[in-house]
């Protein structure tokens, strides 16, 4: 999948290490921020042509085919920038956006991923999960909010789940977004700074941050154990935001490309249709 | 509600008469079709403040009210458009979005509210409902789904259902989108020439346009009988899609004007959060 695009380079592969990811960088583009802007604004455009033709397929039932955005990352690195200056380019009819928080208790009586497996797209619709099951096994780890023996099975759960689920059409578009800690840092300060921006803040957030190190360890374990063929784990560089956003645009593209969805042919007589229109 | 804004001018009042409507009418703007795109694009960012404020307080758990918007119109009034252009302009994580198709057998099972109240919008969202519970007076009353003394039995239990949401924190912004019957027959004849269009064309849309009389006086009772003063309808003339997108726009902004939402003030101590993060 998307074999030609720039953002190959962004796909974890062999030997991948997160500590030698820069979160400056902007790997593979070789424009600027203005030039992204640009951009990302002209991939909007081609983004809504292909959604729209996907989208029409499901109002047919002809639809085979979805795409699911899975975003993940620190707090502040951007998942909502993604959400609201990506997703919320293309219409909104096309799309089902789920914000996966702490499993309530309804949820914790299930396994993992019986929250999850509800939430996939239909076949026609963009995805996106703003955080997702891989929760279970980030901060289920560093919190340890399960047994190591259960943390250990869910990697390979994960892999069939995704497996079956790119087996029923969906294309799985993994992404985590990396800022560095001194970004991270610099963009808390700022929502304790603003009045307008205190919501965004948790006290929560600085515990976490706290243990920083073993995020990085558990993601770092999440790449090397369910980065697979039919389900690559992307690492964006987040400390630029335009950088960022213009990359999932291009997976997403990419993704939708692959697809290459096609406007369902008339299951009507197109003529005796216009005969009875007229007549109407 | 709205007590200022232009739009009382499209409320149905005491002695409505649909009939009276005039769909290429633009009726409260003084404006044309270029000065609206610029009102539209500015009105956007508007509601885009409002509407974070909004999602802001369901973030913080703070939120008691919602909006929720509901579209009705005839085939190819327009109701795609103001999802697109109006909703799709406000950040996606705040929207709950439901397009109620024909229901399935386990919703006929039930009374036709019970799927309708599943998705009424949470505290701090903007809700919009393309079709909804008014299917059930229209198509259920034109089609004869249900017996006379069921549809009779719906306007109230729809006013009661009504006033129950509202009393709840949800402002209900009631639309009906008006083309007229040559507007509609000419919509529908571009679908039909255009090949990238036939998936939005349905020969049941011809049907049911054999039936517009019947589907207007259905409208009409559907407003003698439902304009309630917590829930009013609005009828907006669709002739020309640039005004009913405005129009929309304006209703949409009022009603988050009236909650008036402000930003969550911090339940926790700035100073010495930012004492832990700068030390973290």
């Amino acid at each position: 999948m998307n074999a030609h695009a720039w953002t190959t380079t962004l796909q974890v592969g062999d030997g991948f290490r997160l500590a030698d990811v820069d979160p400056e960088a902007t790997p593979g583009y070789t424009g600027g921020k203005s030039r992204g802007a640009k951009d990302l604004a002209a991939g909007l455009e081609t983004l809504g042509e292909y959604q729209e033709r996907l989208f029409a397929q499901s109002r047919t039932g002809t639809a085979t085919d979805a795409v699911l955005l899975v975003l993940q990352a620190m707090d502040s690195a951007g998942k909502g920038g993604i959400v609201r200056h990506v997703v919320g380019g293309v219409d909104p009819q096309g799309v089902s956006l789920t914000a996966f928080k702490a499993p309530t208790a309804e949820e914790r009586e299930h396994d993992f991923l019986w929250r999850i497996e509800k939430r996939l797209p239909e076949p026609g619709f963009i995805g996106v999960f703003d955080r997702s099951h891989y929760e279970d096994v980030l901060i289920g780890r560093v919190r340890a909010l399960a047994a190591p023996e259960e943390i250990e099975r869910r990697y390979d759960a994960i892999n069939d789940f995704e497996e079956r689920a790119a087996a029923s059409g969906i294309r799985i578009v993994k992404v985590m977004l990396h800022i560095s800690r001194d970004e991270q840092k610099a963009r808390l300060m700022e929502r304790l700074d603003r009045a307008d921006k205190h919501w965004k803040y948790n006290p929560g957030d600085v515990d976490e941050r706290l243990r920083w190190d073993d995020y990085m360890a558990a993601y770092q374990t999440v790449f090397e154990r369910t980065s697979t063929e039919v389900a690559p784990w992307h690492v964006i560089p987040a400390n630029r935001k335009w950088y960022a956003r213009l990359a999932v645009q291009e997976l997403l593209l990419g993704a939708l490309q692959d697809i290459d969805p096609q406007w369902p042919k008339a299951d009507f007589d197109v003529e005796a249709e216009k005969k009875r229109l007229a007549a109407s």
